[in-house]
């Protein structure tokens, strides 16, 4: 750390993304169902961490929008800390404009729209209080649909566990984005919650497969690809 | 630690509980709906964490059961580390015989039925796809009910949002345990998640409150009260 203190001081990084303003999410969310109880999902938040760790390193300001990821933020970026999918929507539209958007958060699809006050207890019937669900806003669709003020690159990701390629495309074209990263993060590849990542980066000319990396150099990879494209 | 370990050496510190095996469940269970996202509660295991180093403390041979905790687990305990309610049942079940179980756990009391092996997906149609629960064991009232090597001593814990002594009082006879040590976990109190607990004891002798304590305190004065009524 010593020594890119030194090299960013000296002017030996480059610095392409000096002066771009880029919005990343990251982590789980958590939606509660009641006070004590709520429903997650297995991100640790460090994919999206590395991300900007190097989009920082690059230059760029980031306002780092992260959910409660088991791994600790990055240093000298801005941190908005929230829970549900409903309060992550919100930190983004509020840290636009931005010049790029990286969505790596997994967001919860649905909250519970029946969450209860108080914590929901048997009541000897044998049977579980029903759960009503909602659709959480969609935040990759909505950024990347803006008719003002819309990020120039808008980056999504796919955790799939099947036929990664095909809904990865599919999803692209859905929410709008620029570039989907997409991976299997079937049981067994030991990529959510671990060190490594396999990627597909898929853009307009289709899909480019990455091979097994760490999760810092997928997100050296992205934050160059990013420059490249900004600049 | 140093002045524990010579105190220990030297016989200073009394150790009632020498040659006692005590099961202490810790931790939340978190409860799969799909390959990536499950339902959780906001327990940091820190109240059975201090409780199971309290119990080690006086000389017990703890056995460590513990979900997915956020604090990390005492040295000189037996761990063995689970993730569902169902899980933990089988591992207190493996562990007995024990002269006593302090089950501080916050166990789910349901998990998902039609649990999905494929992450679930949003149809287009903005319908959830229904979650069937179905009951989880119920491990404080299994171990309590137990015909033949019951532990001597059984304590559960109540984590209540309202009218906290009624509701353990209720729950410590439906159970059958000896004691439940009750607490207000609601909002504002800075309980669940926190450093401090605010308890009240439940012997067939009625409720006993206790002060305002760090969690650590609680379990060096519960520790205390489980020697003397084991010896």
């Amino acid at each position: 750390e010593i020594v890119q203190a030194v090299e960013a001081a000296l002017g030996a990084t480059p610095r392409p993304l000096a002066g771009k303003r880029i919005i990343v999410t990251s982590g789980p969310t958590h939606e509660p169902i009641d006070p004590v109880r709520y429903i997650a999902n297995r991100s640790s938040g460090a994919q999206g961490t590395a991300i900007a760790a190097a989009l920082r390193d690059l230059g760029a300001d980031v306002t780092f929008v992260t959910g409660p990821a088991s791994v600790p933020p990055p240093d000298g970026v801005d941190i908005v800390r929230v829970e549900t999918a409903r309060d992550m929507r919100d930190a983004v539209l509020n840290g636009l404009p931005a010049e790029a958007g990286v969505f790596a958060a997994a967001v919860a699809d649905w909250h519970v729209a029946n969450a209860a006050e108080r914590k929901m207890k048997k009541d000897g019937s044998g049977k579980a209080p029903a759960l009503e669900f909602a659709e959480n806003p969609d935040i990759l669709a909505e950024v990347s649909g803006m008719a003002a003020g819309r990020p120039a690159l808008v980056v999504g990701f796919a955790a799939e566990t099947n036929d990664v390629v095909a809904h990865a495309t599919a999803k692209r074209d859905r929410k709008g984005c620029d570039w989907i990263l997409a991976n299997d993060v079937s049981e067994g590849t030991g990529i959510m919650g671990g060190t490594e990542n396999e990627v597909t980066l898929i853009s307009a000319e289709g899909p480019e497969v990455w091979p097994r990396l760490g999760k810092d150099e997928v997100a050296k990879r992205l934050a160059a690809r990013i420059a490249e494209a900004l600049t």
